[in-house]
């Protein structure tokens, strides 16, 4: 490094040209951060600056105690904020409206019913419903909820707000998982979003739990074209 | 509220009741922490647990000076962790394997020009290859590189290592945006990927900037049957 080396800017280009040649490999750690700034002549709070920056990027693991070291499998890291669907729509300017496609107690199939980790013949409440945007169908929701264990939801009849919204307005964040994938639209979900048979569409299948107990479980099928944008 | 007004969940449970009912409508403010806990009869570190619970559900937005609000737009925020292509799928214990298909400086298409913003004839430079998993396709990368602009990238083969790996090991992260959505595979990408033409594919595209300058803007083609999961 050169008379640079007082820029953040320098200290994270030589800390990549390390990692990306291997002089720092995938797994070790990384000097400590007084050590690199007198070896390259910098303050110590340039060091650390350059070393976040880095970390951000998913190239670095920085652990309270143990140090930092090189990552053994960078990442790029995204947020990624999912609306409310009707909130969705409204900020895009256009009108929403919810249309309730059917609602039952059912056994559910094999696949939900492991997932929800319930009792083979245990009934869960089964919603589905059709999400529109200036009267075009744009979304289906297919959706399962374990209404033992979701307050409310039992009596409630989601003909006036879809299960999506009530959800998010009921059910205090605790954890859950999400999964995006492509499938192609069956007759019966190409009748529905009102596109031919076979079009790809784009799904994202969400599960929702608090203390490790799964309560809603829904598969989301957007109308062809649909993109979903977020930040790196 | 009853006498179970000391646990935060307690009231977390009231303040998701006013957000529901709109007794604290989207936009407004909500009141100060230490008067919701003299109401709630409470202490004010509970109330605060509380709220930081709601916020990180996204319903509510704090503001570091004008105090916290009832969030518009609600939203269920994930951390999207995107490894590198090879890295994914030798975590899974696959081999991985790269293949270049093309490597070339051309003129863009008009919407990666527009992406770019580079003048009508100036050339970028074109890289499309195979990630290979267990000798099975996994996904075709489509990529444009602007070779002034990522220093290294004009005079790399990408044949040892994908323009994937190589770009977030080289170019230290500053912005990108990201979307996803679903394809059918024409003719050429099916048989780039051994699937049948007409198969839903998966469809990441991203871009990378510094400065808002773009760096690279990639098009990934995932084979029938890729999931991207992530956790809430």
């Amino acid at each position: 490094m050169s008379g640079a080396a007082n820029s953040w800017q320098a200290v994270r280009a030589e800390v990549l040209r390390r990692i990306r040649s291997r002089e720092w490999a995938p797994g070790q750690p990384i000097p400590h951060e007084a050590d690199l700034a007198q070896e390259l002549g910098c303050a110590r709070a340039t060091v650390n600056r350059a070393l976040r920056e880095v970390a951000e990027s998913g190239l670095i693991e920085r652990r309270r105690r143990a140090g930092s070291r090189v990552a053994l499998h960078p990442v790029r890291r995204a947020t990624l904020d999912i609306p409310v669907i009707r909130m969705e729509i409204e900020t895009r300017g256009e009108a929403y409206d919810f249309s309730l496609v059917s609602r039952a107690e059912e056994v559910p199939p094999p696949a939900i019913r492991a997932r929800f980790k319930s009792a083979p013949e245990a009934r869960l409440l089964h919603v589905v419903g059709l999400h529109m945007a200036d009267g075009k169908p744009h979304a289906l929701e297919d959706r399962w909820i374990d209404a033992q264990a979701v307050p409310g939801a039992g009596t409630t009849d989601f003909s006036q707000i879809s299960p999506n919204e009530w959800l998010v307005l009921s059910v205090p964040f605790e954890g859950g998982d999400i999964a995006f994938s492509a499938s192609v639209a069956s007759p019966a979900e190409a009748e529905a979003l009102g596109c031919p048979a076979g079009a790809p569409l784009f799904v994202t299948e969400r599960a929702t739990w608090r203390n490790e107990k799964t309560l809603t479980s829904v598969r989301l099928l957007f109308a062809p074209g649909y993109r979903l944008h977020t930040r790196l």
